[in-house]
């Protein structure tokens, strides 16, 4: 047995699903996890039911997340083709403006250039009252993240350097993207990524074995698309789970009638640190790319706050197989189950208290906070 | 009656069909009819059939010119996904490399972020070697010219701003595209545009009326986009017509059959100028605006030779209605038919040669010279 201490992790991509999917995860269950993966901090996506995507809405999902979290959580908000930019009076209290521009589970894909167009345009002139938010001040607005595959990612670089706006593209999976991306900071663009550990250790490869498990957005990509994500680690700024939690029987597993459209998605956030960690074994990864890009990289992307007297401890010398068993989100199943992994998540600590330790969640619900809601 | 001499315009788009589908076009037809419109230098789209994709291909398509044009031609070279960037030794013979990320007539759109990063990257080391050509010079190469709209439009800028390469958008026509070319042009993007009289003089008001007469790629827009043309004429660097003959029997005009796809596009070569004289009557240009963007803002775009002891002689006098009889194209109508113009093409000297007046192209076949093929 070996612990090693290491800062919480920041998850800065989970769908958590409340309000409107609780019976696939909420603030408590989705927080558990988080705490059970080392992750101290996440950051929400906003296309639940509704979308969270005017002010009242955001507010809602916060007196909620207040209520039932676990560890600290901050909230993106999301633009709609029938909302607009109905965010901006409270884009302050988000932790960035989530865009989809490409295909996902929820109905939140905005097609048109002239829309495309304003939410860029409104998102610089807040800033241009605001600021970017720096180190977790309560002042200022995040970045614009978006889903964007193939041709509709440089549609947003293009946006993003108009209109100054840092840009974070979320889950990159192909290597044309991650060619792009590097490409673009090259020249000086403002703009950062992230991966998720289901793309950077799954291909298509795993779909025969994997079937309806393996299905996400983006999809698993082709083993030189992973080649390529490894190959341009460095232009990669960010890990996040995407944690994206579906039943199985919702995904057509187990049950005798396939669901008409089983919705993609994969859970992460009980996985992410292993599975990064068996890199680290491997000789993939050192520990120092974890805390980069699980740590201070989100913080920087985003301008989190630190957490104070929060770490985690790892016992790297714990070898096991991951499983479907004891996993504390609602959806019950990894991608993962089966996988040799070395590293275990031991304690938990986050401001002074420890909050989850050998397997059990120790934390109150409510202990966790809700980023940038002032006060 | 009332002359006046204009210099000879360029009109920066058309389709003169020539190899593969001759029967609607070819290099005497459409030169022909480019003389009737007092335009004597066309640049020439490669979706022909085959497409003008690589070397040979541009070769060939330089000796048919050559042989038959009345005026002079300019020809782009084009990308397919089969060949990609193969017409690359060859880059300094066209006028422009011209690609198609959104749908029009033929096979040649690109649709994958891969090969458009490739197209534009490769087109870049060329100009690096080579340099964008300027004043007509033999050497260098021009911009990449593209069919890009709605959200397409910023994947090119975006990738245009990545690699400094002059990007021209082919016939513009929606609000939100020039409100975004504006936009790019006051950061400083290298951007130009274009705009066709259909596009300018037509709307969806008039489909009704036109039915398969009135279908092209861009389709014709609502009347607020039309209005938006005519709000940012500043952005609009050039005026082309997008010429793009189609048998009226294509089109499903006059045929008891319906076609089951019928081609989109309109003929256009022989209607611009009057169209344009016609605003100029009416107030909404000045003679000033026509000649920047047909024929001085044409040749700083794609670096074009001037024509000496070239001009066109206008009656601005003549009134009358514009239609489909004694037209040069082979296509033989033209969406204005019944339209009242201001002003006729009296006579065309090309390099102080007569080769149009009273209505009769007096020039042999092969008098027009084709640009860029060296000795």
């Amino acid at each position: 047995m070996s612990i090693i201490r290491l800062p919480g992790l920041v998850d800065a991509h989970v769908h958590l699903r409340e309000p409107g999917y609780e019976y696939k995860e909420d603030f408590a269950s989705g927080t558990m996890a988080a705490l059970a993966g080392g992750v101290t901090m996440v950051l929400d996506m906003p296309n639940t039911n509704p979308p969270t995507s005017t002010p009242e809405r955001l507010a809602d999902k916060a007196r909620r997340a207040a209520a039932k979290a676990v560890c600290d959580v901050g909230l993106f908000v999301g633009a709609t083709n029938t909302e607009g930019d109905a965010y901006l009076p409270v884009a302050e209290r988000a932790c960035g403006l989530k865009i989809y521009v490409s295909d996902t589970f929820g109905s939140l894909r905005i097609d048109t250039l002239e829309l495309m167009h304003r939410l860029f345009r409104s998102w610089a002139e807040k800033a241009a009252q605001v600021g970017y938010r720096m180190d977790g001040a309560a002042r200022g607005v995040g970045p614009i993240t978006v889903h964007a595959e193939e041709l509709m990612l440089p549609v947003c670089l293009a946006l993003s350097h108009l209109y100054r706006v840092p840009l974070h593209i979320a889950h990159v999976s192909r290597r044309s993207e991650i060619e792009l991306i590097r490409a673009a900071k090259e020249r000086g663009v403002f703009v950062t990524c992230e991966a998720t550990p289901h793309h950077l250790f799954l291909s298509t490869d795993d779909l025969p074995r994997l079937g309806a498990r393996g299905d996400m957005r983006p999809r698993l990509a082709t083993p030189d698309d992973v080649a390529a994500l490894w190959e341009h680690l460095e232009a990669i700024d960010i890990f996040a789970t995407d944690h994206a939690p579906h039943t199985l029987a919702e995904k057509g597993v187990g049950v005798n009638e396939l669901p008409a459209a089983p919705p993609p998605g994969v859970p992460g956030l009980e996985t992410m640190l292993p599975l990064l960690l068996t890199a680290v074994h491997d000789g993939l990864l050192d520990l120092d790319d974890i805390v980069t890009r699980c740590v201070d990289n989100p913080r920087r992307v985003y301008g989190l706050p630190a957490q104070p007297d929060t770490w985690i401890e790892v016992d790297v010398d714990s070898v096991y197989e991951l499983t479907n068993a004891d996993l504390k989100t609602k959806a019950g199943w990894t991608p993962f189950a089966g996988q040799r992994v070395h590293g275990r998540v031991e304690r938990v600590v986050l401001r002074g208290e420890t909050v989850y330790a050998q397997g059990e969640v120790l934390a109150m619900q409510g202990r966790g906070r809700v980023l940038f809601q002032g006060e």
